[in-house]
C-alpha cells in the first residue's frame, strides 16, 4: 500500500520554475551554458522543488546496511562481520563516510535493514526486515513481501528526513558481498551478460572474479527473475539494503527532494526504483563514476552523467557526500551571480557570432 | 634570472613522507586503495609539503588577465572590452569565480598582466607587461624579454601568496580570445594539428571555428615556434596571462605548494611550465575536464587525470575552485579516518583472497 501510494505520488518536474531558472542562468555574466552540468543541476532543482531560485538547507546521507547469504559462495574477500563492525565507525565519524559526510555538512542516518547479527548501537535505526538474505545462487534472496517491506523501510526513512526539513539526500550502502546481487540486478534489468555486469568489488583477484561471474550466472538461471517486474528482481537476486535504497529514492521523489546516488550498489537500487516508477529518474543526481566495472554501464542505462571521477570504490555514500558540494555550487551560481543588466553590461549573445 | 633560479629550485617529491602517508592510508578502515585518486592526492601532498600528515590552511586562486591582438582576425565572438569589464565582478564576488571562490573559502588574487586598457580597480594587482599581445596571425605575440617578464610576474605572485601562508593555489584566466593562442601552444608543444588543437571557445559556430583553425595554422606558419624552446613558443604564439599562469605553476612548485589547474587556458600554461621544468608536473593537480575540445588531449599529454567532469567551459578558475573541496577531502581522509588497529579490528588484507 505505502509502496503503491508513493510511486503514484511521484510527479513530473515543474516546467515553469525550470524555465524561470534557465532564463536567470542565461542572463548571468557568463556565456550562456558555460557552467555546463552545474546549470543543468540548478534547473533540475527548480523543477524538483518548484522554486525558481532553490536553496539548500539541511543535508543527510541515508546509509542502508544488510547482509547477503551469497557470501557462502566465496564471492567476497572480507568476512561478513565487517558489515556490523563498520557501523560504529560511521557514527563516530572516523570511517570514510564519517569524515566525508562531516565535510559535506551532512547528517548520517544509518539504517539496519538486514544485518545478519543484532546491531547493538544506539545511533542505528533498527528496521531489520530479516537477518540477511538467503543465498541467491541456490534460491531467492527473500520473499516478495520482504522485498516490499525493504522498499517501504526506505520510503519511510526518506519521509522522516524530509519531514525534518532535509533539502538534499545522499545514498550510501554497507553490506559485505553486495556487489554480487548488484551485478545480478544490472544483468537482469538491463539485459547484460553476467560477464559485462560483474566486477571485482573489493580486493577480488581473477580467480574470485571468475567465481563471481559464475555465481551471478547461476543466480539468474536458478531464480529466473522477470525483468519487467522489479519486485521480482529484487526478491530473487537483490538485497535488503538495496531494496531500502530504492525506497529512499522513491520516497525522495515523492517528497520532491533531490537525491544523490553513490556507486555501484546504490545505482543498482536506482535501476530498481526507475523500473518501479520511471518518473523518479528526474529526481536523481549521479555523484561519481565508481572504479567498479559495470557502474558506467548502469549510469549509461539510466541516462545519468556522473560529476566526479576519482576511481573510488568504497561505497558508504562517500561519492554522494563529495558531490553535495557541487550541488551546493549549482544553487549558489543561480542565486549569487549577477546578471549582465545588474552589472550595466550588454549581454553576450549568439547573434554576436555573425557580426 | 628569477626564472632560472626558480626552475632550478624545483625539486622532486619527498619520498619518505609519501611512503608514510601511503602506509597510514593502507591502515585505515577501508579496503586498501578504495578511495582511489583521493588517496593519491593525499600522498602527493605529503610529497610536495614534506609533511606525512599534510593539512590545508589558507587557499587562493590567482586569476591572470590579458588581451590578445589575434581578436583582429575575428576568432572571438565576445568583444575585447569584456576582459576589463569582468574584473570588478570577480572582486565583488558576483562573477562565476566570485561565487565559487567564496564557496571554496579561497581568496581571489586578480593580476593584470596584459589587459589592453588601463584597469582602474583598487583590488587588481597591476603587473602589466604590455597592453595586450600583437596579432599572432601576422607575427610574434610578444618579444622573448616580455615572455620572460610575464613568467616572472606569475612567479612573483605565487611567491607573495606563499609568503602570506597559502597552502593551496588555484589558477584562473581572463582574456577574450585566449583559446586561440592556447590551441597554438597545444599544437606547437604537443605536435598536434591545428584541427586537433582547436575548439569552439565561447559561442563559436562552425564558420568561426573554421576561421580559428586557419588562424592557428597561419600563426604556426608565420612564427615557426621551436617546440623544444617553451620561451619561444610563449613569445611567438602565446599570451601574457598564459605566461604568467605558467609562472604561477613554477613559483608554486619552487615554494612546494600544490597548484590546481583549471581548464583549457591554464592547461596550456601547464604545458609551458612542464616544458620549462618537467619536475613541476608533480606539483600540479588537474581539477576538471573542460567542455573545450583539446582539453582532454592536453591533460593526456601531461599525464594528468581530471577529478570533475561537468562540461564547464567558463574559465576564470571555476573548475579549480570546485576541486579545492576534493583536495580538502583527501587530506581529511588521511587525518581523520581511524585505522583498523585504532578500532580494534583486524585488517582487510590481500592475503584474504586465497583463504
Amino acid at each position: 500500500m505505502l509502496l503503491e501510494r508513493t510511486t503514484a505520488q511521484i510527479g513530473a518536474l515543474y516546467a515553469e520554475p525550470m524555465a524561470e531558472a534557465q532564463q536567470r542562468l542565461d542572463s548571468l555574466i557568463k556565456p550562456p551554458g558555460s557552467l555546463g552540468q552545474l546549470e543543468e543541476i540548478a534547473v533540475r532543482l527548480a523543477g524538483i522543488t518548484g522554486n525558481p531560485r532553490p536553496r539548500l538547507g539541511e543535508k543527510a546521507i541515508i546509509i542502508c546496511a544488510g547482509d547477503h547469504g551469497v557470501v557462502a559462495e566465496g564471492v567476497s574477500v572480507a568476512p561478513q562481520e565487517i558489515t556490523c563492525q563498520q557501523i560504529p565507525a560511521f557514527l563516530q565519524g572516523v570511517a570514510g563516510i564519517g569524515v566525508l559526510g562531516r565535510l559535506a555538512g551532512a547528517r548520517l542516518v544509518v539504517v539496519d535493514v538486514g544485518v545478519a547479527v543484532p546491531v547493538d548501537h544506539p545511533g542505528v535505526l533498527n528496521r531489520k526486515v530479516r537477518a540477511g538474505t538467503s543465498n541467491i545462487a541456490v534460491g531467492p534472496a527473500m520473499s516478495r513481501e520482504e522485498a516490499v517491506r525493504s522498499l517501504e523501510v526506505g520510503i519511510e526513512t526518506a519521509r522522516a528526513e524530509i519531514e525534518r526539513g532535509v533539502t538534499l539526500l545522499g545514498l550510501g550502502d554497507m553490506g559485505i558481498g553486495n556487489t554480487t546481487p548488484s551485478s545480478a540486478i544490472l544483468a537482469a534489468l538491463g539485459g547484460y551478460t553476467p560477464e559485462e555486469a560483474t566486477g571485482r568489488g573489493t580486493l577480488v583477484n581473477d580467480q574470485v572474479l571468475q567465481r563471481k561471474v559464475e555465481v551471478v550466472k547461476q543466480a539468474l538461471a536458478v531464480n529466473r527473475p522477470d525483468p519487467s517486474d522489479a519486485l521480482d528482481v529484487l526478491a530473487k537476486v537483490g538485497g535488503l539494503e538495496i531494496g531500502a535504497l530504492a525506497g529512499v529514492i522513491l520516497g525522495a521523489a515523492a517528497g520532491r527532494v533531490p537525491v544523490l546516488i553513490d556507486g555501484f550498489i546504490t545505482t543498482a537500487a536506482a535501476m530498481l526504483a526507475v523500473s518501479l516508477q520511471p518518473r523518479c529518474r528526474e529526481f536523481m543526481l549521479a555523484s561519481h563514476l565508481s572504479g567498479e566495472r559495470g557502474h558506467r554501464t548502469m549510469l549509461e542505462h539510466l541516462g545519468l552523467a556522473p560529476m566526479i571521477n576519482l576511481d573510488m570504490r568504497l561505497g558508504e555514500g562517500t561519492g554522494a557526500a563529495l558531490a553535495m558540494h557541487l550541488v551546493e555550487a549549482a544553487v549558489r551560481v543561480l542565486n549569487e551571480m549577477a546578471s549582465f543588466s545588474e552589472m550595466g553590461l550588454s549581454e553576450l549573445d549568439e547573434s554576436m557570432i555573425l557580426k
